[in-house]
């Protein structure tokens, strides 16, 4: 392994030992697996309660939401992406016990990324992996840095989400901008229910159709120019109770910034009117109370649902920032993995010019992930 | 409990039993209670390694950073904040055992706060935590959810920082923006090393006086208006070596967006340009690498030193977007905790009008917390 | 530091830090703090449902139970062990939020512990914890490896038996054993019901008269020899439903002995029949099936109460073993901690020549904590 | 399903969701999933250093150790135990991402199980974890309780040791004792190396071959008759250095209890000379220090490696106790699931007499995940 007699030269491997994090939570617990280009991807999920009755229909549904290889706006690799239940289901419901679910991998063209010399791809993990793992890491495809790892999310979302149905709490999210393109009305939370409830049946879920037209022409030029885009994704649950989460540290935000956090390309979270708050001053900020036959609401909903990191009855509403797509098909300089010595890089290989419109159903899913953890 | 009684009525309680989660981290385990009013408010820390040398002349110094009642900016309590150790430090070193601090609670003005009727405050958690504790909540002076439980961020970080200084790691943050007024320059680590350096000493760490200034007048007299406002806190961490943190669940980013949304009023946080970067191309947006004789850096910093999760070597940067404080002295609308109806508030007592500046302190503790959690 | 520079030359120090765990449970979690000779012990509990009855005066004496200098049978401190809540208390109930209870150290007769060289006792934690810690422990009295650190599993074992009430489960242990001399019955739960209430309020709680008054007297002739005794302790949990625990990790006998092997000098747990079971068939081992009125029984209690890991709702029972307080008045071969050379001691200071009879306080106590921990 | 509707009425079903808990460890996670007779089983491990060799040979000798259906001590059934890497191995290196291991199920005579109406095995979890799971568990085989779950430590625990050969750690178990007959020399420690190093070969590890001869012969027997056998297992680590564990809750003996305790029939774990001490005297009991040329030891072993929690440098000795396999061809009486009345059953299908000499490999395993646990 040069690469490794080269880094022990320059004293960078201090550290004996470095170890993954491949779990979260402690009611609704999920530890990842699984490598791009690997045997396959998969999660195993402890939390669901027994009896839950596991709709395949709706996992697959969900998990085509999720799949590339669908239309122009993404990369053309058509992942099958089955899943497949080792343990945990039976008869049609869940048992109780863990749940193991995996996604085997095909269709890898792991040509396009076996290179005789690897070359750190600019924004992406490789170097930072390569020094943290030594060397040994399983680098095809992204390994498991790639954005394939978050069908594991939407496996573990979609069955929290069956678990939620009996508690009524309903999420759902939408595209809200793209390469400055930004869908109205403003607020998820005030579109009408017919277009919420069909977010779920669009490949560029957004409440404005001439926005969307829009969105769609810039991915698509951004494609020809081999160049990429970020985005927001809106994301709402309606329904939680009043008193979930709390003050420090598992409040509502920190559990659903902490699962934000682990999807690739996410670099901000926001609650609620989170950024414009710092301009407001605390007489327009505050949501004032009243109460309705429903009882206690707000007039506004700046705080996106949470006072002091605990749920107060309001729609929970976050934002996620997707910076571009980090593999784009222009030059840039970078160094070789094998002697840190300056090259330059055209990323090859078939990529998504912007993941926002497939992360949608992600966000969904680390929301209903969150919620689960959440519950008392 | 007139309150318990009818909320029984109203079957808003529906859930048995409601806990805290006052625990964080696994390495460096820090375990929070106490509430504004109380006996007194600490942290137990577990991870500081034996040996550590505890400076508690530096510990005073930081505590004053956070203390308010020392400038025309901020209330006028004046809260002592002396800590005292029971435990896990013996001849002024850390032992190795759990460090137990506790700050004990003088000049409480209860009166300020105790009236017949507790009228929820809007924006507060007051509404929330009086369903979640069934009313059991100590409310006086928000509890455990008042911005005085910052003082364990404060204690916990600054005996992190101790043990931080033999790997050489340096952390600092300033004012960013109050009130729609910006510092300059844009980003922390091109302010010259005097003026990082500077922060650490004042009561409004901005690198331009005349932006200071400014922001001190609007501060002043929004005080004066009863109303109050939000602002940002940049704090960048400068030493940690490329490899820490992990692709999914703890990455950089989500271990200390968790720590940064279990401090009061935050209600984004964002890594390196984070949110400017969804208008930003990937050709523009990426990191490219190059190498000097100190070895593999990047060009730009937009990924606020993180790829894929794991520091890549490069200065750590993020930011906490602050609500403007939601206790002020003019009239809103709101809701009685006895009865749920309809009442209106004007929140009295001592507040900031803006606890940005004392949050400085606060965000380079949490930053500090984190990469010792992070630490392999 | 004579001792760390020795030791550098010996090598023995090859890894980098050493931390503690004081932290235990995720529904009940409890974190302990404290040293023998410092400012104080205590603990904080997270998970004492709000509105829960604190009852004083129930803490205290469950704490007398525990606490030594009461009779001939343990040393002549006389340990105050009063308990103040910093936090999570008000007006008398469990707010929700964590409790942290502090119990502050008076009466130390540091001089009985520290020589001009410390000279490891044999069977104690010194020697071990000085290579640990590297010299920067908290020797004095045990530090916290004190059996004084008990009393932290006494508080949250109080409080969560303060919340197990409202549950209707009750648990009470006894000496079952102490220098081969046996309490009869063979199980706790063949007492009648009046013996078993009464060990509450007996020094040394055993069911047989006789054999109390042998123990008795076995414990006071081995103090004069300067000797010490172990023993065992019998506790059982009546009223856990059936379905509590897991198959793994989290079984009842997993968190069980977790806890007891927290216990300074408890080397061996078992439940039900656990160490006789081997001699026996599995005819003659299994609990067969029979059903009254109340519901399904077993006809036998070989397995505690727990099959494959989960309560079966017959009484819990579990049984631990104390092996002799190391702590003699004998002289013994030893090693010095400054330079590892061989040197004699005789332990000094005021020491139990049996410390089972104060333990049943804490066998049950942490059967609570357990119980909390497992209750779904 | 009748037997809900039934136990609805019975009001057994208080609680209202149940949950596993698959996952251990900290440093060293591992997630267990799968059920006897479903799809497969596995564990995800966490914690393999990157770069570390994985042998595949050696793991597929280690499973063959605990592989029933290998003599005529063990039962018929011939599992091939295949395990295949899903994840986080590449090119025969650990990668340092989430290993997940999984073993397909092959050759279940769910007929053997399936009868038209489910009575409860006696000392089986079939009765509790019926009411726990609502009816919902995959019950046949044990489902997740089956003894087949045992091969998870083993995978676990074999990577473990890959792991652990640079530390030089050494781990080995035997059988100590069956049905009354136990092994000689008392202690493993004592048994020449070429015995130790033998004993991983051997289908009935004891050093004495009479003895091993008579226990073949008992085990036999006891088949015969249709009954069932248990026995002690006794492990020892050497290599472990001076300073690893905790006084709490992460002790030495807390750790390894609460693996051990995972393993289906454990109802006794002991440290060292464990039971047996609390028949000694201090004087006696006590493991007095000496020095020789490799540093300090100590002249007795009576704490089995283990002082205060952490590791003294001397052999970590553990002894798990096992009950009589619960599986039994003779009638017993019993409940049924389905309507909760009094029932008749013999056990059929195809079970070992005496699974003692298939554990000695689970026991090594656990032992050796324990350590990577431990290790700072």
């Amino acid at each position: 392994m040069v690469a490794l007699t080269y880094f022990g030269i320059m004293r960078i491997f201090l550290v004996e030992a470095y170890f993954m994090s491949g779990s979260f939570g402690s009611k609704y617990k999920i530890t990842f697996f699984g490598e791009s280009h690997g045997e396959g991807l998969g999660v195993v999920i402890d939390g669901v309660p027994s009896g839950t009755v596991i709709d395949s229909e709706r996992l697959r549904l969900e998990m085509r939401r999720r799949r590339p290889g669908q239309n122009e706006m993404s990369t053309n690799r058509d992942e099958a992406d089955e899943v497949e239940f080792l343990s945990g289901v039976y008869n049609g419901y869940a048992t109780g016990s863990p749940i193991c679910a995996v996604v085997k991998n095909k269709n890898q063209h792991s040509n396009d990324y076996l290179a005789e010399e690897r070359v750190a791809r600019p924004s992406h993990s490789d170097y930072a992996a390569h020094v943290k793992y030594k060397g040994y890491e399983d680098y095809r495809g992204g390994g498991n840095f790639s954005g394939r790892t978050t069908l594991s999310f939407v496996i573990a979302g979609t069955l929290a989400r069956m678990a939620l149905d009996s508690d009524g709490i309903k999420i759902a999210a939408r595209v809200l901008s793209v390469g400055g393109i930004s869908d109205t009305p403003k607020s998820i939370v005030d579109c009408n229910g017919s277009t919420i409830s069909n977010f779920h049946n669009m490949e560029l879920p957004m409440a404005s159709e001439s926005a969307a037209d829009e969105v769609r022409n810039l991915i698509y030029k951004c494609k020809q120019e081999g160049d990429s885009l970020g985005g927001v994704i809106e994301c709402a649950i309606w329904g939680v109770p009043v008193g979930w989460g709390n003050p420090y540290f598992d409040s509502v935000e920190s559990i659903i910034s902490h699962l934000a956090f682990s999807v690739p390309s996410v670099k901000a979270v926001e609650f609620g009117d989170g950024c414009e708050m710092i301009n407001m001053r605390g007489s327009m900020a505050n949501d004032q109370f009243y109460r309705d036959k429903d009882g206690v609401k707000t007039s506004t909903n700046h705080n996106g649902g949470i006072n002091g990191g605990i749920s107060n009855g309001m729609p929970i509403v976050f934002k996620m920032y997707f910076k571009p797509v980090p593999s784009i098909a222009i030059m840039q300089n970078s160094i070789s993995l094998s002697d840190l010595q300056e090259r330059n890089i055209t990323v090859k290989g078939r990529h998504d010019p912007c993941v926002v419109p497939r992360a949608v159903v992600v966000a969904e899913s680390l929301a209903a992930i969150a919620i689960m953890e959440l519950r008392p």
